[in-house]
């Protein structure tokens, strides 16, 4: 059926970067993991975009104006999943997030200095960005609960507060700052903004690279915890009308998750693809290979199910976003985000049992998604959240006062 | 995305069958239940299929020249998931099982004669079938384990066993027998036929309606157990060339099988919907309604993903017979076999539990189904049989030797 | 470890009634289920109830000053798992609910009068009784939502309302009825009362015995839809002081619960043990048992860890019981309540599954229980509510004010 | 219940473990976990290790003969779980694995000189073992395909071959290594022997600490890859007699694997308790604490009742294990090893998703666990193999002929 939705264009590019993904990718993902990620991104994945660029697989999702492929959302949704096959696969076609959600809310919000000063940079790969919202005292999944604050004077947004978990901060250029800018505002979705702060500006501290199951990582692979002090930017870094930060990030968050939701499909490819390889050349006795356990084959069929229902959903959900637009299209993208994670987490843990103690090690790529991908049904609003919201939504069409939140 | 699947006479045809199901059938089907059904198939539902055929709805399963409405099998899912919704939807339209298999096979593999003798009437809602595979001394997930022989003798089987779970042979006029007629074929898959045989032919005995989860039951709903007693018939019953029993089974059933997930979409659509109306309707104190409690949010989210996403599946399996024929989708028949059977359970059994003392009575809908459909996991094979499949075919093209069975 | 909990006299006791279980119920049960109950009450049952009598089995949870063997709740515990294993063990040995409740209330609350007019004949088994509380449409997990009245007038209790569940209704002599004495009563909990009616006075009317998963049933085993309709008895009858009721109630509920757990653990062992008889016989193809099957072999040892585990919880619970009373374990009998059923519904539809088309059948007992212990989940209060108790109990221990419900 | 488990003498024992691992441990471990092990094993650690000795809480597994508390298996179990909520409890008491393990094997099997050079030094704490006998290319689910070979020559064993996850085999004294001696002996179990080698014996390379699940970790936590290559040691370096490997193994194992579940017990009680206080602490909004939502409480409520029964099912696996040693209870201690396994994979899961984002990272010790114990399903026999174990054990009484394994 997915035929359906794969036009020429679409099928012609498909090997292409699936080759791609083999031949370079895969064989150097685990030495890279163990590398410094600012060697990386002076060495091999700067040869790695220059190869894509050549090739014309750069940029997949950007307009073919800004220098990208013009792929829709449903075509780039295909492609995502192959990229998500290994952690770098996004990031050498320059559509990995926090980047791709800044290209987007630039794109789409930016003004033309922000565009030519920023976004220009950031689709031609010479810059990274970060997307700073999160807060450590505040709960993520209740974003009028915002502690950081930006007071307009003379001109400037002097912003103070704490962020964390500003994924890749480490090394970018600008930040995209959520910040209340008009505290006093009766509707709680309208005090906040989006500000760009260039991350040379004096008050912009990166305290740390959290410690994240085990890693604080470096670079591109990092969540900062960011203090905000006193640092003040000129009012022209406001992207948007003041006051539409929520509005911004449902725009930004939406199509986001279900970016996510892409990649997720790829990770549980991959996944898939080495349980299997596993099930066939491991021996548990002469001759037994481990494929042969029915246990085994529970999990290879049931996970083959589930992935392929994924893959649907989510095709579902873009097309809807691509008819609807990504406001009509919330309650689906709440729902392939709570079903895919779980999918996600569910297929890295068989894989891992699959591979025995060879999966605890980082001998394979399926410890690095099962450490760092456990926070799939956390971020972007964990799983409780997305499911009320699907819920809600139901019971309101069958009447009921949805108004009262628990 | 289904939309890309519905052309406009089917968009028209839904909402008519959804009206029908709405005026007519369920406003009756509980008390209907509790009649005898001989009561009903010449009262209640005669008239119903009347109705059916004068407002232009009967049979949409079967080409037109046979009476019906020609829609493909992709079409029909969407019709069969309507009517899917009351116990009695499919029956009163004509493509109810065992009979819409029965109509298949004679159609595709029948002799003139047959199809004169008993295709036309059973297409035109006079006469019912049955279909007697099942053994009750036989595993039927093993086909090739099977007591029942029919011996050739002067142009005549004399057919000798037991079979049980012939669905509807309470009233039926024949049934389709599978019958080993070589026992010392080699290749056991082609060691039976298909014979049909009327049920007033001597030495067919219908030693009783089978008392399953409760109830007998009687006519339609009624599983009978059967034994074949010197029962004999021309050889020009044979269906199809004498030998070829499993290849028309697997014709038979392939279909078959997406036939009973498409219904039981319609069955979670149906419990779906009395669930969330029992949770906007239901106080549990005071101003309260049982919908706002968390928990049952969770079951609606839950069941609302797992269902649209066994519907997109469906659907993709549908499309992958008309693409490519029954036998290339076998895989994903399989998977869709078990994968809505347990969607179908576990929303039946949710249902139930937000109707508290109710769900268990025979007042709703749901205690009907939750007993007479936890055999979704169990007929056409259960689910390990359907896992194991799916599996070994995955494993197989990683190159796994799954001629050795473990 | 449980043989810490076994004195000589229990050790003695156990395989008498295993004997008795065996060799008189379970060749009999499928049958029995399908005679009519009166037929079984005045014939079959009668004949084994004697028999236990004269075999110094009767009533293991009565003192011995009333009949019955003095076994503490402990020790019972170990009996009541024997009698589960049967829908009829308890009824033989009269500790059946709704009598075994009904006895221990009448027991420590009823008046002389009472003891000697009703509680005798119901701890000799000449008479049947029932409890009365749940109402059709008031949640049963919020138990101050009551509709029915008893209003004093004159030295009587005028009774007006509607219960349904009240189990066992059919042939019982008497009924104990909750009802509304003092609807003004500012704290809900005080607003009850419990009263004894005879089930010949007027205006107590047995609707129906409601149809419960297919079945009305009749006698012990049916549930009655009862209407009040100024049912008028002497005050008398009242059991306890006025607006004691939901303080008899836990009284009588806690305990039952745990009576409920035990004879759950019964059906569990009694399902585990068809289950395991059927993997050993079935095969599956020549010469390999469905018990070869690794999916078959999970299924046995996840229940068999299960069922163990539950039968320590529910020990200790009623180890908790003895030494603090049944309101200080009022946790404890929460935890079991929703943990017991639990495995008790998996365990059942494991059993089924591997019985395959059998499973579904009235042929074995499994189908029996399936249908009737859904309700496991439902009554004596829903899963939701039992782990919302146990819960809220710790987070309080915590210091969260749970004063606010949800 | 336990209560019958514990003597005066572990009641007051319990309260001095529990106020040291309040007072010295969980204040620290969390720094501890970013400090190179060896600082903390000369500092931090050594301090607590000598404080454990003056407060008389040293080894309590030990006899008081060789220096420890002479706690029974039994006693041990629930100070263990004391000890097990956090990393460092069981090092600080030399009860930590692998050291535990190899204590018991040299007390029971060793020689009079083995004890006295090896045995004494560990029981006091002043060296550090470790035990080699899983290798990477043969499956630790079928221990009799073993590679690494000890060939006796001279009064020698020249071993060769490859291990890997001999934990804590960075900094340790001596291997206990298990290494094939008799090949052709036709009772593949009766082909490797143990053998004591230390650590600077020529020929013992630690070739290097795995990365596992992203750390290589140091010292005691660590896991090494060691390459055998003639490696020789004195043949008095034998432990008990030769060919006896597997059945010391077993001895070692089966009490290894209950100590395993012991210490789960406490990580699941020391989660629990995290996720209890971040309920009760986190605002999701205004006045409203994380700990009202109805799914956080069933999470609580469904942790409690599966800790609980765990805690039963490990502390009446020890019980047998008294009373019957460890052979008998074989069964019942392959049951709580795949039982407490996922009831501890379980509960750190949704520890974590109660944190949200904070689970995530570093700051709380459950990152810590969530990474290193997912290994508990694997390690010791995978969930599988003690499943089958078990099953087969059932199926065995029940008269099948489980001697053909699948």
């Amino acid at each position: 059926m997915i035929e359906l939705l794969t036009p020429d264009k679409l099928r012609a590019l498909k090997p292409r970067y699936r080759d791609f993904m083999e031949q370079h990718v895969y064989p150097e993902e685990l030495k890279a993991l163990s590398t410094p990620f600012k060697t990386l991104e002076f060495g091999w994945l700067k040869n790695l975009r220059e190869g894509a660029k050549k090739e014309k697989l750069w940029a997949p999702h950007l307009p073919e104006s800004m220098g990208g492929l013009g792929l829709s959302l449903l075509e780039f949704a295909q492609i995502s999943e192959i990229l998500g096959t290994s952690p770098f696969g996004h990031f050498i076609f320059n559509c990995q997030p926090p980047d791709i959600g800044n290209q987007e809310l630039l794109h789409l919000f930016g003004t033309e200095e922000q565009k030519s000063t920023f976004l220009n940079s950031l689709t031609e790969g010479k810059i990274r960005s970060c997307f700073s919202m999160t807060e450590p005292d505040n709960p993520g999944s209740n974003p009028t609960k915002m502690g950081t604050t930006a007071i307009k004077k003379d001109g400037q947004y002097v912003i103070n507060g704490r962020k964390w978990f500003t994924t890749a901060a480490d090394g970018a250029s600008f930040a995209i700052v959520m910040a209340v800018t008009d505290p006093e505002n009766p509707n709680p979705y309208q005090r906040a903004s989006m500000i760009l702060v260039p991350t040379d500006t004096p008050g912009f501290k990166l305290v740390r690279n959290i410690p994240v199951m085990g890693e604080s990582g470096e670079g591109w692979l990092s969540h900062g915890e960011i203090a905000y002090e006193n640092c003040t930017v000129p009012e022209e870094n406001l992207i948007g009308p003041e006051g539409s930060g929520f509005t911004l990030a449902q725009e930004r968050l939406g199509p986001g998750r279900i970016h996510h939701c892409m990649r997720w499909i790829g990770i549980c490819e991959r996944a898939f693809d080495l349980l299997c390889k596993r099930a066939i050349s491991r021996e548990i006795k002469d001759g037994v290979k481990l494929g042969s356990q029915q246990t085994i084959q529970n999990w290879i069929a049931e996970l083959r199910a589930e992935i392929n229902a994924s893959r649907l959903m989510v095709l579902d959900a873009a097309w809807k976003i691509e008819q609807q637009g990504a406001k009509a299209a919330r309650v689906e993208i709440s729902t392939i985000k709570f079903m895919v994670a779980k999918v996600l987490q569910k297929t890295l843990d068989a894989a891992i049992q699959v591979h025995g103690a060879l999966g605890m090690t980082d001998d394979t790529i399926l410890s690095f998604w099962y450490r760092h991908e456990r926070a799939a049904r956390i971020y972007d609003g964990p799983d409780e959240v997305h499911k009320s919201v699907l819920a809600r939504h139901i019971l309101k069409e069958y009447g009921m006062d949805t108004s009262k939140k628990q």
